[in-house]
């Protein structure tokens, strides 16, 4: 999966740190089905209050966008991320008897506090390239994650969120998101890019999210 | 018009002013057919603006949000503007060879820059009450100023715009908008807001607001 | 005063509308005298009023700033702005009865918030160069108004004004400033800054900002 | 040690995480000196980048101030935070070799991020009062410790540190922030705070600040 021209000049930039979350423990027993069910329910429910972080996230890219296509693909996030992608979370977890209201409000680890409030701190604190930059490792890694898993993974009680992030529909945001951010990273950076003095700027941030999605992983593992 | 219990207090706090914006002679004009086709086209570019900046806000208010519902309401709010609400300036616009790029670029008036920057800033410095305060004259006296020109216009060939801020879709945006204002006070005022300190704080922010409306209304009579 | 590289480019960048607000009638009229009493005191309420915001957006500044020197510079900008630059307000006003409380309650014109807010968008839309390209029309042109005024001016009860800004404590000020754009540019625009696919947009920023800066002195003239 | 009214109630509200921050282990090694000297300074490296954000959070407060005495006070502790605070800082870490450029680009630890985003996220999201909240457990608590630890501790090598935050300076800022806090809960909440229906919310940030404070002592115990 590239997505775009820009994403995997970031993703070779994160390093093995990329490879740390893509293929974190979680994520094999998530394909083998070896996840214990306690840890992947902690997991979906901490990954709820993130999604809920998340979407005020792309929320902030609307204020700082600046092409109408840019609004609208971050506008349409939202909508994605606070309906449709919570679904699955919220329909598992009211199988096990824990309602909305209760999803929403549970404790946020800090792991999880940490990533979701470096991602809206890189939106105040930067411009709207800077915000994409941190909000990249999550949609494009679970994109990738999903694709590899739906051809690795054997028989596992999870195959509902590997589906999810193979969908085509999900495929299709992540290849918008893409092409997003290499529309982004020409208005801004211009043709070459990473002759840019920003460029270190936006690998960093872009690594510094995926640091902190190798700590979700972690949390969900260790609840 | 009521739109809640919350919003015809703001309303009377705002004194004259509120007569002011919502008897303009811009609304008479436009009632009357007498508004000059340029003042219109002029307003209807500077609204377009407007729009996308007020709709910033409105995804601002999602980043601010603290309920689920009010996220909710707000993205959709969001989408409705850059969907819906820009159609007809979209549409009128076309037919004089003014497409949508060139709306999205058009050069602001201070007046309309004054009003959503100041809008944008009552949420960056208060709280999530603070901001609606401030996006309140606007979507209200809006849907206020539709349902009485429904009735009370005559021959004009404004009746497009007139319909499109006194039909039920709009009315229900601006019953939903209402309600979300009488939760949000609820929720941070409590059960008797006008004791509040906060009060008159959030009174001021509408009436600012409010008066920036009339100035949004004395740059369209003057182009 | 050419206060570095980069202001003498966005100062060019603007056209006209630079000269409309550092030759504008309300600066002649300090200079020779003329401008009535009255103008001066309604200018100075609403400057101090714009002072305050004025300093919300250096404070801005030090949450997007991405040195410890950019930190610093902004820091001090703010201690003296809400310490030193309004002394000269607050005493004048003194000697006519209007006390630091009431100068800090005085209702804003129209004009000066719409400068200030746009301000503090900048900021908060893009990034700390942004955010810098709104500040410096006022900061570096009360400094070359003040530098011109020193030497041209004739008998005024302004000269207290003039001095202020001609003073070389100010022009330190405005050195300082002017290197840290220079700084600030070269760290995110590159060695070509004018190459940059930015540069038009944050040209397009500092002349809006100078564009609000010739409405103020409008409000002034005209309260 | 009570700072004012308010703090008393915040700290009595977030129950076990406030003796679990200030009776934390690593306190205690500070105390008796059986802290290892490279956990010490891992821990000061981290703080030094904690004071960088942590002034940037106190900038935004400037910015979300409502009042002149509110924007002074939060000017200064800006100053005070990163001229004077980090000065324990910069000379225990020069005598290591470790100059403050480096310090600056430390690599944050994912506990020292949680803790400063978190609290600049309160401020964006909330108002003045709610990133006060999420500001006060730091400042008053390092109060605390080193008043309490200025009478208990025994012979140890971090004299210096415990006299840092047990000077009288430094309890004078803890005074000033006590006042400012109770201030600010007056003008927003009112007579009885408890009462608001706010109350709850801003109790959490200041027992989830408290909870990332402890998470950034252990931390500094397991670099």
């Amino acid at each position: 999966m590239t997505y775009g021209t820009t994403f995997p000049l970031w993703r070779a930039a994160a390093g093995e740190h990329w490879q740390d979350y893509t293929r974190h423990a979680f994520v094999r027993q998530l394909a083998d089905g070896s996840l214990p069910r306690e840890s992947f329910l902690h997991y979906l429910v901490q990954d709820y209050v993130f999604l809920v972080h998340f979407s005020r996230a792309w929320a902030l890219a609307v204020t700082k966008a600046e092409t109408l296509d840019e609004m609208r693909l971050c506008a349409d996030t939202v909508q994605a991320l606070i309906g449709d992608e919570t679904r699955l979370h919220v329909e598992t977890c009211a199988k096990e008897g824990i309602d909305e209201a209760t999803l929403f409000a549970a404790p946020e680890a800090p792991a999880n506090l940490a990533y979701t409030r470096y991602v809206l701190d890189s939106g105040h604190s930067g411009d709207f390239l800077d915000l994409l930059a941190a909000l990249a490792p999550c949609v494009l890694g679970y994109g990738e994650i999903g694709a590899r898993l739906a051809s690795e993974a054997g028989e596992t009680p999870y195959r509902h969120w590997i589906d999810t992030y193979a969908s085509e529909d999900y495929q299709q945001v992540c290849t918008a998101v893409g092409a997003l951010i290499d529309g982004a990273v020409a208005r801004r950076l211009g043709d070459d890019p990473q002759a840019s003095p920003r460029w270190p700027g936006v690998c960093h941030r872009f690594t510094t999210a995926t640091r902190l999605e190798v700590g979700f992983w972690d949390m969900g593992l260790a609840p």
